[in-house]
């Protein structure tokens, strides 16, 4: 069986073509431009690959509301051309199968659970820290959606005691992404994090952001493992000091072996699916509409 | 449809019976004593009652994880003889039908999104806020259990410039219970929150640690609705200064006519099913393990 895989970023895009089994059969990548020119180049990849599937993990925000009229639309991007555009429906007038539709980090979250280091289970967070910081949520075996959808890169942050920087996101100023994601570390240090050497306080300050949002998430959804991704943890050095952080603050209050030394090595960790995290989600999601279309 | 309600409480347990439409025919109450004469109470009240379902919402932590052998378990309570103690296992020696069993917060959350403020809703999130603070978590039409089920009265706050008050949480000091719970207010202001006038600051400062733990769970979780529960919250004025705080926190991140002016009063709402709220929750999950049943 084959099933389109659809990673639609706000810089580029990438087409890819997989199996049932999560596999990457193929792929290619094009900067994202107007809707109308990068929607053409999707549909022009996808026409004669009889695919029986298609899922889209898109940058958002996005509408992800079945009930919504606007369903399936690109809402409030700064991306030129975009605002309120109807990227699923569009595709949909082109192919006339199953199409799953979510957002690129929840799509992520699938892709581990289905086949990555979240592998069997029915929970887990997925945190992307980048650019920026993004979350996806999958929590008993269903991608979280609710009201609008997940944002949980823009949760509020206690200032570690020696940081003076006053953060970066523009509605926040100091939330875990204004203090934590790429353009903050290189703001913070004038030098780009990929720069810094990996003894440099700068991580232990990073760890310090993140482990204490990650601590905030245990506490309300107890997901049953936490995968970090993105390009700063590629820095993974950070894994150590943020399991420290994390155990720090819960100081023993939620008593599972997951989160006691020993456990946490296994319950925090890198993305297994590596480069094909993104579109491994996507095939994820395609692979659930087939499913669900079948069922009903 | 007879349907006994069980809530189970640290301090007095709660038996009842209902129907499948969430109304509450009969109550009684005794206080919680050792396990076994506890539960030996409750055997007694539904012995001749025929209700063909059961449904407990406990006080915690118990085990929630249906795959292991400790599910029904009260865990690691300090509360003498209840350590460990198979609630579940032993209700099921005297009664052959289909027992629910979750938090208390859970099944209050469940209990609002079958009849209450969230009637209709697939996601809700309830908080009880009084002499402690904890969080029912009702998101995709599923109770979040995860790893062991969530505890987000702990997550952590941002201190308020005004605020010297240490905190009141054993394992954490300064978290939103430590800071916003009755015993917190209490011990900051050395009188009892319900003796405290409706304009006094207390409350602005109870409102901006409710308010910032909202806005953390609206950005990790994106609920349909919040209810806030609980002694603390029967002091009304708290409403408009949460909301407040609320919308001062996101600054218009997250942009949706719920988090509106004018919208934000329907979005974090008492609850309606006021003091059946607990009954009704263990009479939804009553209701809820009598359909899995029939459909199992």
């Amino acid at each position: 069986m084959l099933i389109g895989a659809v990673e639609a970023g706000g810089t580029k895009f990438v087409c890819g073509l997989g199996n049932e089994k999560g596999e990457v059969l193929d792929r290619v990548s094009f900067p994202t431009e107007n809707p109308e020119k990068t929607l053409a180049r999707v549909i022009e990849y996808y026409r004669d690959k009889q695919v029986e599937a298609l899922g889209i993990g898109s940058f958002g925000p996005i509408n992800i509301d079945r009930s919504s009229p606007q369903y399936g639309h690109v809402t409030t991007t700064p991306k030129p051309g975009w605002v309120n555009y109807p990227v699923l429906s569009e595709l949909k007038k082109s192919f006339d199968i199953p199409i799953g539709w979510d957002t690129d980090v929840n799509a992520a979250a699938l892709g581990e659970a289905t086949w990555g280091a979240a592998k069997g289970l029915d929970s887990c967070l997925y945190y992307t820290i980048g650019t920026g910081v993004g979350v996806g949520v999958f929590a008993e075996g269903r991608m979280v959606h609710g009201l609008v959808h997940p944002e949980g890169g823009h949760v509020l942050t206690r200032r570690h005691p020696d940081d003076t920087y006053e953060g970066k996101c523009p509605y926040h100023g100091d939330c875990l992404e204004g203090m934590a994601a790429g353009p903050a570390l290189e703001a913070r240090w004038k030098v780009k994090g990929s720069e810094l050497p990996a003894d440099h306080p700068a991580w232990e300050m990073e760890a310090f952001y993140i482990g204490q949002a990650l601590v905030s998430a245990i506490l309300l959804l107890s997901p049953k493992k936490i995968i970090l991704g993105g390009g700063v943890m590629h820095q993974l050095q950070l894994f150590p000091l943020i399991r420290e952080q994390v155990r720090a603050n819960l100081k023993g209050y939620v008593a599972t072996p997951a989160l006691e030394i020993g456990g946490i090595d296994e319950y925090i960790v890198p993305p297994t699916l590596g480069d094909n995290a993104g579109l491994c989600g996507s095939i994820a999601l395609g692979l659930r509409a087939y499913e669900e279309a079948r069922q009903s």
